[in-house]
């Protein structure tokens, strides 16, 4: 608590980010646990990686369900062997939860760490060594990085070197150093303050089907102050990253209908309604040449960024300038506002889009149908039902008879102009923690003395149904992100950078000791 | 002559159209040569058949050469035993053309009949019966049509019955009604007032890449007072079709830009410009809700349809509505105008778009590009490089930086908005022959008296490179369309009714010995 104390004293000055900012930058071992963790590391690297080889060799792909529950056993057997007291949750038709908890006497708070072990699925062809036999390399594939002989026992791993498996990074890395970090604390005699709980998900690759059913069946056991989500990339600046929230993602597929079959463009043509322009039309509407959404509301109620969340995307080393040079555009949208800040706005983008077709295949028709995809993005504040409903009322304002299936021949002889809207059943909502809260203090306060400086994203770009935790629960969520932003998750030649690997056990053992 | 003043007294009263129409409808035989044409046919079918058997076993598809010659060979025999003297036109890289003609001592017009003998490209999976072995059906075999053994000699064959065989219709029918007419004449003793001429080319279905330049080697020789075009369907109606003109066309393509990847839309939504959505804005600046090209001055120049053509086009017996409903169109472009006044006015129409992925392969992903394949169909008086320019001046005015490949980093970094526009190099003006022109006028007149009603196109809705004839020679060009419109062309199972090579016999006939 005296940590959070000195916290919340800088807070109050200059905002939390300059204050850290203002501290001595990397490797500040200022924490008991991370300094075991580290020594505990320097003398166990080869056993180490020894017994990461052991679970990246499991296949884990979501679907392949006998080997998934190969790695829920595997991880099992891991956690009995450091006295973590442990089980399957298990739900009809799913692959098992694995369960463990360190339990303190008198303890007052409860911390929650997830994670996933289940992996993307994968093309052996595209890797360059086999997915499932895991390989040092000298450094990144793509920047020339060279077959590392796994080194004698006792002899030093290069921090830089990386190891090539599929989940290396994603996600078995965190449950990983969490499992590390227990070992680490074990031999250092130092015991949790809190009641620490594990759940390591079966599915989280396919979109945790079945997570809800799981929470909803064990909620009593699940609760905590806090869910500690264990998993994604830190920032590309290398810092250590804390995401207080994640966006909320709804797709939606929007088809607008020309004549019943494609037509000779030429003996139709400027006479039959082209759905391609439509579609453009429709489009077009809905946002404005600088990327704002003009569909009606669409911005309404969204929970404004707090002072401290303003702060600290102020303070995130972002570079748009050189986002841009690399990705070779000379303009962006959002009216000159920095990433940062717009991805704490809803978003409405098309995917894809298609209509008859181009190039060498492209025919002199006019085509039967047009179709966009779009995700539309969400943030604090607005809803996956609210913001596809806004959507809908403004194709319908544009003058389109709305279906969500193929009209049939009377309902295209009645209507001039038709859209068949197709909602996917598997959006949901977004979720952001305050930073004020004085659980997220006590957060930052103890990430921040592991490993300076410290980016605070208020809400991760991408989306995470954390929603569904917190609905469920009413649990807060902070997400800790630990492995290299460069390690193709869900690609070919995935990869964890052994640094990344180190950086995380620390930050574990320091969080699985935080009071 | 006598016709065509008799024509011309027509035209001046109630319109050319309206004054036809109030002839005897159908079948009308006031032209002799028809009538020779017919009596000569009643007891030859069975020799006109089998004759056109053997024309039509040739395989005769574009790119196969030496098949495509075996052809250009059999029409020189064919032409031979009529006592047409005939050659063959040859130029380098290329089938050749086939030309006959029939010279008559004192005449003062020459009349040119143009057709090709080459055909579509075909899979012989999709046909019900190999395509170039001919055989007949009762009826149309999306509508019951059955085999029909091939009658025996002096047995009639019901008009209803088609040939189902590749270029059954498009376009060998043309070439062996015209010469089966001369065998008619021959008969009846017949001789042309006019110096005739055939050219029967042997790659129209890859758009004549060297029509020019046969053109350009024999100017003389295939200069006359007009081309007939002999191809294409009668209008749906039934009716005996003259098209006086033919939209010409014009390929392009256009992509726009935005980052050199697919970035995911949860990182960099709201700030990565999405050129789904830029093309989409693109492509609804240039029409408007109703159709109408909003480009700059893209009706630019057109030439107004005299009111003889407005009548024809008045006339033509087009039932937009029950097109609407076939179609399943409940509204239209054009602002409430017909089809038949729409044709005659150039057009932008999206063929295809694509960017990115939908449905099921869809990605969370702001595409790296999108792409509108456009055709732009031209009437008389725009042209293919002038609509080319005002629509890429458009796009510049929408703020666009054009370019013609691929833009490179350098580009990329130095205009905001990019859009690569790549022309097609095969694109020809529009032709329109006045209907008042007086060998216009004779070809009205002498159709008319084989077959009414007749109907008068100013402008076909397909494009066709005539302007490449006119412009090589100064010839004005009429076509006439007898196969039946449900023929098939271009596609598996390509057949032709018998009555419409019986008609079309007795309108070649006609035309033949015009004066």
């Amino acid at each position: 608590m005296k940590i959070v104390s000195a916290l919340t004293r800088i807070v109050a000055g200059a905002g939390v980010i300059v204050a850290l900012a203002g501290l001595p930058p990397a490797e500040a071992q200022d924490n008991a646990a991370a300094r075991a963790a580290r020594e505990w590391r320097l003398s166990h690297e080869w056993q180490i990686i020894d017994e990461y080889y052991g679970f990246l060799r499991i296949p884990n792909v979501s679907r392949d369900l006998p080997n998934v529950r190969r790695n829920a056993d595997y991880l099992l057997k891991m956690m009995e062997k450091r006295g973590i007291k442990s089980r399957l949750l298990e739900v009809s038709g799913a692959p098992p939860a694995v369960y463990g908890e360190i339990l303190t006497p008198g303890a007052t708070h409860t911390y929650v760490f997830y994670s996933h072990y289940d992996g993307q699925p994968l093309d052996p062809k595209e890797w360059a060594t086999p997915p499932f036999e895991p390989v040092l390399r000298s450094a990144r594939l793509d920047k020339g990085g060279q077959l590392v002989p796994f080194p004698a026992q006792g002899q030093r791993f290069d921090p830089d070197w990386r190891i090539y498996a599929r989940s290396a990074s994603d996600a078995k890395a965190a449950i990983f150093s969490m499992l590390t970090a227990v070992d680490a604390l074990n031999a250092a005699g130092m015991k949790p303050r809190a009641n620490i709980k594990f759940i390591f998900e079966g599915e989280e690759e396919l979109e945790s089907p079945n997570l809800g059913r799981i929470l909803n069946a064990n909620k009593e056991l699940l609760k905590g102050d806090l869910w500690f989500i264990c998993d994604g990339p830190e920032h590309p600046s290398g810092n250590q990253t804390i995401n207080f929230g994640a966006r909320g993602i709804q797709k939606m597929e929007v088809t607008v209908y020309g004549a019943k079959r494609q037509l000779h463009s030429g003996h139709y043509g400027n006479w039959a309604p082209n759905p391609a322009l439509m579609l453009a039309q429709l489009l077009a509407s809905m946002k404005d040449a600088d990327g704002r959404v003009l569909v009606e509301n669409f911005y309404d109620g969204v929970v404004a960024l707090s002072d401290l969340e303003k702060k600290a995307i102020a303070a995130t080393p972002d570079d748009d300038a050189a986002l841009m040079q690399e990705m070779g555009l000379a303009r962006t949208d959002g009216g000159g506002r920095k990433l940062g800040e717009l991805i704490n706005l809803p978003s409405l983008n098309i995917r894809g889009m298609a209509s008859a077709r181009i190039g060498e295949q492209a025919a002199n028709v006019i085509p039967a149908a047009a179709t966009a995809a779009i995700d539309l993005r969400l943030v604090k504040g607005v809803t996956n039902k609210g913001q596809v409903a806004r959507v809908i009322e403004h194709i319908r304002k544009q003058g389109y008879f709305v279906v969500a299936t193929e009209p049939d021949d009377k309902t295209r002889l009645a209507h001039p102009r038709i859209a068949k809207v197709v909602v996917s059943a598997d959006g949901y909502n977004a979720v952001r923690t305050p930073m004020d809260l004085p659980v997220a203090q006590n957060v930052i306060a103890t990430v921040s003395t592991v490993r300076r400086p410290v980016v605070l994203n208020p809400t991760s770009g991408g989306s995470s149904p954390w929603d569904m935790i917190t609905d469920e629960l009413g649990t807060n969520i902070i997400s800790i992100s630990t492995v290299n932003y460069d390690n193709n998750q869900h690609s070919s030649n995935e990869n964890l950078r052994l640094q990344n690997l180190w950086n995380g056990l620390e930050t574990h053992a320091a969080l699985i000791m935080m009071e």
